[in-house]
């Protein structure tokens, strides 16, 4: 009773504190579990609606979701269980039907924490029908801050944000290389980047918020962004993409013959201006590799398609084959990459009949915050030992050469033999500064809400103090003196502040906010 | 068994002549069940895979699946039972838990034959990636047949398709205005006119499969098809759309005073060209009559959110009314249209959170099969009476002033006591005919399949002559007579041929396809 009498407490404390200044009362973020708030003049009440849970504030559960919320385990002890009890995990892993039925769990788990159909849109704070109908924009988990709160951030924090110049200069530049714990190689680094690009597509020219993606994995890094690019990078025989051979290996074409848009400066070669998917793949070789491999695997597949079907042309073959790459991609995504990033004991599966008959939505948009908080440069190295050759960043930046010189077989021992960076503080290197800095300026522009409130949204508990976040005193001293409340954090700079969990590659937030926005993404696929 | 014996030979037969020709061996659709035919050389498999179905042509159920299929009651047993036994429906519509029940499982039972995610363009007979990301074309719910088939329509039929301007002629041309059995009105029918163009917006200029829509009930009937438009027809006073008063009547404005899109012939003097949400709807004044009654209602709307939320601006309030007049038009199309479509005794809801919780997916694609089959103009008569006043169609046809001079309440009133046409046979009016000789051409150029094939897609027994299709001899000698074989009929031509249901204004084809498309369509919505 005492807990909720000061529950009660502190709500009316808030609402007065709402009257007090007379403005939005929404912008203290009252409700509670989903609730939505609304302004009824100068108060506000709670809309319940749909929610297990009914109250002023929808603070209150339903007897059998009281008892539902009573057994579900937090999602650190959950996490402990999937990083820790090897010997279990053994037999789960080795039990078909266990196996399968621990998948779908993560699957259907995860997957119901996104809104779909979509909420919020970038424009307004509360439901309009642009977020259904407008793909144009990334959609919104939390609608944006309403412009008329007391503060940026609602009611929290200063009346102007901290300068984002200090904040970068204070807790994101790179003093020496902070290498990743669990040894994450730069392999992995550069398969995040290459294939990430293939969603987050960011309409810059328009704003921050804008995106000419297809709100899904459409595997437009290798095939290029529409039928024309498509067309341009395909041979037309036996379904095949374009190669040239160069040191006797397969790479990709030259721009000059297959003049698909890519981005290049005006000072490289033409014989280093290699045409792929995506136009950012000549930025690095670490994608030049991963450009060349996707392209090698789908000419190999080709052959092995028109084996097993003469009768097929060119067209049928280049189709099918396509769809084969995209369920690739999703294959090593899942039982590779995100295996290695979640540090289960249990072995993930891609097997998309686990869904069928289930409570799932294979429609997809890409969310704002999912793009923020997939910036994960800190993992790049400041400089790369390829085979015993040196090369810093900016020998690395438009020298997708580099490969070729070396080989691919070289070039992908060697990023498999170095250690990625940490995702964290004091770890962004200087070519990745302009990003940090733009990204949160961005977050502010669309009125990004607090960190705490993401982690409310996903099911989390907000964190009460600075230390609680960051786990030590020197970043909370300087996040204190930045924020002043720590309900007034952004979003990416808790992401980053937070704490690793245990045998973890990031914080609790970042994974508990990213998984469900993974899993929504990377099942959104045609039937196969 | 004597009937398996049968079915196997039959089999063996379809195969002999596939052999026989040498040619692509599914254009027999030999698979059955959902199976996916796939050429082996000059033979063929089918995939089974992911149904409750095996052997050589998908043909064996199951143990489970055969005793649901016995349990199963028919599609014309199920619609029976609906239309008539007032006094059980009487029962269920007057007990809310049962309601309930049974609009959940009409909802989805139907949605389930809709395969989503998307599978089939317009341009492959095969699966492919732009199926589910390439959101220019109309999906397909069935692929072409494919174009080394021996005829038109798979391996039925003639070498050459029957000439599309003799069957219009035979069977498609009104001699004489047949009226709905039913008892349907012409407002009904420009209800159907006026919010399915919402979401049919083909793109004719670059083909009969290209549309420019939101694939779904987006209100830009009411709204605009872009922000810009919307911007032209919005006040940005208290959220309310612009309006025009003529006789004392609130009407929409003129379009050189608001110039968004709108399609009207030079001769149309400017005071009767109105701007509204769709291009189209200056074309007949029943849909000038719609278009006005929902800028009055959102108008109407505006001024009860003003009551309610004094609090919030212009932006807000046309942003949520949008919403409303949204949940309005489903809730009138469910309850009111659908409702006297389908002649059920039980009374259907629009009550959204009855599908929370459901296997239901809420991404739509339009299918082009939808689009055709919505092709309802024998509802259309050949003449109006206004309140007395006799209007031939072309006195009608891009004249919208005809409603604002007999005022809203006159014009409504004797639309309402006028009868529409029956869908059927010989119901054509002249204006309509271009329309009809164009759908069986794009129907052609885009290969559907046959009109059988459909109804084994959607759960019904082929039709096995042309007595029970259309019910009677006549008609049966002319379409003998034009395709020769009963699984040669195409799509369009089937379901005006085929006999009315007991008590319906339809074919049982036409409802057992449009009901599900219609029911992912709907419902494929923001939360509210």
């Amino acid at each position: 009773m005492r807990v909720k009498d000061l529950a009660l407490l502190s709500i009316t404390l808030i609402v007065s504190i709402t009257v007090a200044w007379g403005g939005n009362p929404c912008c203290s973020y009252p409700c509670e579990n989903g609730g939505v708030c609304m302004t009824k003049g100068d108060n506000y009440y709670c809309d319940c609606t749909g929610l297990d849970f009914s109250g002023k504030n929808c603070e209150t559960p339903t007897f059998m979701k009281r008892i539902k919320l009573w057994l579900k385990p937090a999602p650190s002890t959950l996490h402990s269980l999937m990083v820790n009890n090897k010997w279990l995990w053994n037999i789960v892993n080795n039990i078909g039907f266990l196996r399968e039925y621990v998948m779908k769990k993560v699957l259907t788990m995860r997957a119901d924490l996104i809104d779909s159909p979509p909420t919020y849109e970038n424009h307004h704070d509360y439901i309009t029908m642009d977020s259904q109908f407008n793909y144009s924009q990334y959609t919104r988990t939390l609608p944006p801050v309403p412009s008329d709160c007391p503060t940026p951030m609602g009611i929290w924090g200063k009346k102007e944000m901290p300068d984002v110049g200090e904040i970068v200069n204070a807790m994101f530049v790179r003093k020496e290389f902070l290498p990743d714990p669990r040894g994450s190689s730069t392999l992995f680094s550069f398969f995040a980047q290459h294939f990430t690009h293939c969603f987050f597509k960011t309409d810059i020219k328009k704003g921050p918020e804008f995106q000419w993606g297809g709100h899904g994995l459409d595997v437009t890094h290798v095939y290029g962004k529409n039928k024309h690019s498509e067309n341009l990078l395909r041979s037309f025989k036996d379904g095949k993409m374009k190669t040239q051979v160069i040191n006797g290996e397969e790479w990709p074409p030259n721009v000059d013959k297959v003049p698909v848009d890519m981005t290049y400066p005006g000072n490289v070669p033409k014989e280093n201006r290699f045409a792929m998917g995506h136009e950012f793949y000549g930025l690095l070789p670490g994608l030049l590799m991963y450009g060349t491999i996707w392209v090698r695997e789908h000419n190999r597949v080709c052959d092995i398609m028109k084996k097993e079907h003469p009768e097929w042309d060119d067209e049928r073959l280049f189709q099918t084959v396509k769809l084969i790459i995209l369920g690739e991609t999703i294959k090593v995504v899942i039982e590779d990459y995100v295996q290695h990033l979640s540090n289960y004991n249990y072995k993930l599966m891609f097997k998309p009949d686990l869904l069928f008959g289930e409570l799932f939505q294979y429609q997809n948009r890409i969310a704002l915050e999912f793009n923020h908080l997939y910036h994960w440069h800190p993992l790049m190295p400041d400089e790369f030992n390829i085979n015993g050759t040196k090369y810093n960043l900016k020998e690395f930046l438009f020298h997708p050469e580099v490969v070729v010189k070396h080989g691919m077989r070289e070039f992908v021992d060697s990023l498999s033999k170095q250690r990625a960076g940490a995702f964290g503080p004091y770890n962004h290197g200087p070519f990745t500064i302009p990003v940090v800095r733009d990204l949160i300026s961005h977050g502010r522009k669309l009125r990004l809400q607090p960190f705490n409130n993401y982690r409310k949204k996903f099911n989390m508990k907000p964190v009460k103090t600075f230390e609680e976040l960051t786990g030590e005193k020197k970043l909370s001293k300087i996040l204190q003196n930045f924020y002043g409340d720590i309900n007034a954090v952004e979003f990416y700079v808790g992401l980053i502040a937070q704490k690793r969990r245990e045998k973890a590659m990031f914080g609790e937030t970042l994974v508990e906010i990213g998984a469900p926005y993974f899993t929504e993404g990377a099942d959104d696929q045609p039937h196969m």
